[in-house]
């Protein structure tokens, strides 16, 4: 950290790292991440972290580059933080609206994508259907970020929550982590179980009603890399002993009445009073936006790590676009 | 004005003055206006403006500066202006949809406040909501700029109403400044009217029908610090003494009748004909957008402002984001 | 090309070219482009695509110029293509959005036009009506770029598409070039066949069904001339000779049938086959999107231009931003 970022040795020093563990040409899915990715990716997202407390230039990096954003499902959170974390590089970005687009004119994902390759120096890329991303950039040579699949992976989402982890405690390694709420459907929880193999933590908790509990490909995935899982039916038994508690939003459409729907909800909220029961040291996270899963009431506690998880995503998402387009830095 | 914008006094003259009269640390309404909060806005803009005209680079003073715009409510030319002005002193703009967003999630504009408060150093927000703004960010730590709520306050509006005065005629001192249209639910009106009491004004004049005339609490305020205002009926029997002459539109909503719509505002149409009976030196204002409350025939008359009033606005912008930004510079 | 855009000479260069054959003010319809315009904005393309391989600088050339865009009717790629322009070349961006704003209140397209005015260097706009742009900025200041009017012009569009061609194949005298499709309602091939005018080209070509053939109006400007054209109703018998193959969109409303919109469809449609009729040395070009005319299948070939065309779009942009805005470099 001696060097600072207007120092020639900063990018220099950049490159040489980037070319030594080049990422994937697209980040699609978090599977394709080895550690040393991992490493890479939260070491300069930190490094971007401490030069944005610093006021330290950042404008200089990714100058003259262009990224194009494509969202075919709305998502202001993600879409501000990539855009930011773009822009404070120095980046140019270009948003597309598809709604109002050629779509209408009856034009392919596909070829949609390339007109804006053509423009661009890295895409990101949101959509509703599972693989359609992966399938529309076949043959597209810029680089492409998935912001989000449908049901599929969101692998920037899981980036910011182990680096969220990682800021606030210290270390990823020997943690308890518990995932509460709808862990059927959430792909949150499913990038992050995946991506938290690659570290020795000590348990993975799974907090949920009976019909919305972690689907067994991840469960197997989990155990095939030796990590200790254990499910729980009640928030305040697994919540001692956590260091991480991970909420998410639990969804009515997924409840056969409104009775069980509001039953559930309140078993599983964060409330100042459910929290005497957990650690002093330790953090709740949410990807947002919540709905009744944690009291406001809990927003002054220390321990309410979600927004600033939001701004962790920044940083995450400024080192991940600087190492996408590390070759031509 | 003999130190240029890039030499390193610029800025540490500016840092100097925020920090001798600081701005209050949400801008929401023009009652929190002292004078000097007033020159030190308008005097900056002033300087802001000959920069512009001099071509002097200004793309620095708010380098690496991100603003959040959060508008509920649709308003090119506000939303423009806010865009413009902070992209012009090199600050990064990112705008948030709130339509396609979170708020279907069933978020709180108080949570959707904070996330986007994490990625921004200081934030615009509208809402149609008299007193929304004001609840949402209690817990607010970034400064927060009101760009309207509601039938509540515009204060950036206000503001660039006394500046377009300003630099139109000089002074806002001893004019005649005549309102027309609907006083009653113009919050335009509302706010400039408060702002100039702050100024040596010789005397408002309102013209409006009787159902829609400015509302007793305004009328009160303004007599409390001893300016003389009078009430008329007829555009024509106010004008000929008019230094300022302030148009707002009338909705046809507000009538009861078709009928009695059209004889109103044919009765309060500025045309050439009618501005032979005003002075020479005097300037029309319109906040715009204008329906036929002005006839295009009068637009290339020099008195004709409400064009040039839109730019006055982007340096008063310019202006205001610079002070409120201004402990980190 | 020895001199480099952060040599001094560059801008000093590139201001007298533009003093030397200023462009018209505001660029409405190709009509109004001498031999020298044309020369002035592919040369300077071709410089900043250059600047763009060999990673030079150009964010220096409109730093402080606001660019402000209103679309009346939605393109993406149009506005994208405009955007990065304008964003490399180091300029500001804003975008309105009319849908949702002042025309709801009844504001004239002169009025929201003048209003951006204030705040912009240069605008672009694109309106769904024939003429209207035209008809609306009687009265600005600020040069105004058109961006396609309806069923009118569409001048960056046939610039481009010149500019391809040169690109491409290196020059665009002695070239046949086959235009295939809507040829009637195609704003784009009624700019460009006025366009080649300015060249030497051997033989213009025209592929359509009877009923939707090129207008006598452009047919007698061509021949006016002195240009060879022949129609075909054949695709196959005018690809031989052909040197730019021109395809455009068909739509399903200009036919009276399904069944005939079908048949014309697949007679019309360019496919890896077919295309072993073709020159080996050739290009095929669409102004994209596309739906049946080019099968996918033969995006692969060399000879597939469109989706590099839409690139050249970006450089003739820059081109014409610069040299539109060049009296205030």
């Amino acid at each position: 950290d001696s060097i600072t970022t207007t120092d020639p040795r900063f990018l220099a020093d950049l490159t040489q790292q980037i070319l030594a563990d080049p990422l994937p040409k697209h980040i699609i899915s978090v599977s394709a991440f080895k550690k040393p990715h991992l490493h890479q990716i939260l070491n300069l997202a930190h490094q971007y972290r401490l030069c944005k407390i610093k006021k330290q230039p950042l404008n200089h990096i990714l100058e003259g580059k262009v990224m194009a954003m494509m969202f075919y499902e709305a998502s202001t959170r993600t879409t501000s933080s990539f855009s930011v974390a773009m822009q404070l590089l120095g980046g140019i970005v270009q948003k597309c609206d598809p709604d109002t687009s050629s779509l209408v004119k009856g034009e392919t994902l596909s070829d949609t994508v390339n007109v804006m390759a053509s423009y661009a120096d890295v895409m990101v890329i949101r959509h509703q259907e599972k693989g359609a991303i992966q399938k529309a950039i076949v043959n597209t040579h810029t680089p492409v970020i998935s912001a989000g699949d449908g049901t599929g992976e969101h692998p920037t989402q899981a980036l910011l929550d182990v680096f969220t982890i990682r800021e606030e405690i210290g270390t990823v390694n020997s943690l308890t982590i518990t995932m509460v709420g709808d862990l059927k459907n959430g792909r949150t929880v499913h990038s992050l179980a995946k991506l938290l193999t690659l570290y020795r933590v000590r348990e993975l908790r799974y907090v949920s009603v009976p019909s919305l509990s972690m689907p067994p490909e991840i469960k197997n995935f989990v155990k095939s890399r030796g990590i200790k899982q254990e499910e729980y039916t009640s928030l305040e038994s697994a919540l001692p002993d956590t260091d991480v508690l991970y909420m998410t939003r639990v969804q009515k459409e997924r409840f056969s009445s409104e009775e069980e729907y509001i039953k559930t909800r309140s078993a599983f909220e964060v409330t100042p009073k459910l929290m005497t029961k957990a650690k002093k040291k330790m953090i709740v996270m949410h990807p947002l936006p919540r709905v009744c899963e944690i009291s406001p009431d809990f927003d002054t506690d220390p321990r309410a790590a979600y927004f600033r998880q939001t701004e962790y995503g920044m940083f995450v998402r400024m080192a991940l676009l600087t190492l996408v387009l590390g070759h031509s830095l």
